[in-house]
């Protein structure tokens, strides 16, 4: 049994503990947080533990699946963290993957630990495809659409509006560039012709909702990129309408083989809760961080670095019918 | 460079020689064939040998592509390639890939070599495919269509027949089935009630239909296992619609994430050529022989073996903008 906790518990957190303690794989330890340990609510019934304790359980815990987010949490943290611990992390901020990659495979080393990054399903699971889809396709070009879903992110940078009550923020694929892709067209797309954003607010009583809309527009790091719609609902729609956390997404690659051929290569998927498909490829990297340690490597490592068998508790046999 | 070759020269060698001559990280020595090497027309210009000339190429090959059939050439021949190269091969017999590897890995280790066996698209990333659909829905099932396209085992089959001039077999996915999939729903089915078989064939003057029809459905090993319709049509008809043989398939899997959320994965392909998409995922895997070889490994791998990475040309900061 590999022993496992996760620091952070938030969606992501709450989720992570429910595929662990639901896998017979694991021994889960419990769950670290930087908030006061005695007001948290475990949804396991497992021990909540102030970070801080963290320093306590360091030959009790295998891998530490870090739960904090990509903004800032994980740039701030894990390197500390992987001083101590073997983990597993979703950053996903595309763009600051190179220069996390290099701090944190600079401390694995140093440290004597595993690291698996970027885990989750992008970067992640369509990491692993836009990977096989080009060495598939050396003549052709990949799109990745997201959505239609929940973006947290930018629904967390609305909530810091004034006067915004509540709020959910949709990435929504652009379908006239889908069908052109799937049709073997191969349109050259920004990311913002791609996709476009759907707001849904509930604001305080009073609020002016052209102010709100001003300034979410103003959010330069977030909605500067595409267009933007913004809608104003009751709190009761909200609720009925907007409570949950569904996401999903599609990698296509078209081309041609080298003898001039057509093909086209597609992956989706479509979860009705992000944070539970996420936690699930997490804890799967948290058993390949066990499979690397017992085999005495050290470093950090994306999907696109190890065997994929790694990931399954299948055996050898098991793995070869899935073959 | 790599330094690679084929043997065996149908569609798959053909194919796979187009695609090492068009990629700048290999140098592609030839091809072997075990026909009169002198009656065998290059696509490519380059040489073709008599199979029996390999051993004198000992040292200057780096991989051999081995593009023999699997119902026969793999299973016969593999093994004695491999004691004197590092090859890559498209064995394709699923209910037989335990055995087959079993054998590789033990020549592999003897003579400490490396080969990377079941390359292709089914297996190979199909099998990627639903090693990574099994990891993140721990709870659900995985359906594996495929079609339409031509199947070649079977047609080849067809032309065995007596009064069977031309032929082509489609394998046919079942729409019912894969929307029930596609909705969510976990049906129990078989292969077989997962797709029929069409059947195009132009007979030689005279030969009965009937006969034709009862000889085709008694070929057990390939048409006892699903509905299978049979279509005469002229050679004019056949040389205009049945020429190409392009192929396609979907994996899907459907099920929960542990907190009981929906989740769907999906992916597909459709290639115009099936011998050329094998081919180019053929000679991905090449670079991946090299790159095993060059780390001073041995032994017999398949896909799920391996750190995807190897399978590319990317450099890795390439490969961390892939992500």
């Amino acid at each position: 049994m590999i022993r496992a906790a996760v620091v952070g518990y938030g969606n992501l957190g709450k989720a992570a503990e429910t595929a662990l303690t639901s896998d017979n794989g694991f021994k889960y330890v419990g769950a670290f947080t930087s908030r006061n340990a005695k007001t948290v609510n475990s949804i396991s019934g497992a021990p909540i533990y102030d970070e801080r304790e963290l320093t306590g359980f360091l030959d009790k815990i295998d891998v530490l699946l870090l739960c904090g987010g990509s903004a800032r949490d994980l740039p701030e943290r894990a390197a500390g963290y992987l001083k101590l611990f073997n983990t597993v992390d979703c950053f996903d901020t595309h763009s600051k993957i190179a220069r996390y990659r290099e701090n944190m495979q600079r401390v694995a080393e140093k440290y004597n630990k595993v690291c698996i990054y970027s885990a989750g399903w992008d970067p992640g699971l369509f990491s692993v495809y836009r990977l096989l889809f080009d060495c598939a396709i050396k003549n052709g070009k990949t799109y990745t659409f997201w959505g239609k879903g929940v973006s947290q992110g930018h629904s967390n940078a609305i909530k810091t509006v004034k006067g915004v009550k509540y709020a959910s923020v949709y990435t929504v694929p652009d379908e006239a560039a889908k069908k052109a892709v799937c049709g073997g067209q191969t349109p050259c797309l920004t990311k913002s012709e791609m996709h476009s954003r759907e707001c849904f607010v509930v604001k305080e009583n009073g609020a002016d909702e052209n102010i709100i809309k001003a300034e979410i527009k103003g959010l330069k790091d977030y909605f500067s990129d595409c267009d933007v719609k913004i809608y104003f609902i009751s709190e009761e729609e909200f609720l009925i309408n907007h409570a949950t956390l569904y996401h999903g997404g599609e990698v296509i690659r078209t081309g041609t083989t080298a003898g001039g051929s057509a093909v086209t290569l597609k992956s989706s998927l479509k979860a009705q809760s992000n944070a539970e498909l996420t936690a699930a490829i997490a804890v799967a990297c948290a058993r390949a961080v066990y499979a690397l340690k017992e085999r005495n490597k050290a470093g950090a490592f994306n999907l696109l670095d190890i065997p994929l068998k790694f990931l399954s508790d299948k055996s050898e046999k098991e793995l070869i019918n899935l073959l």
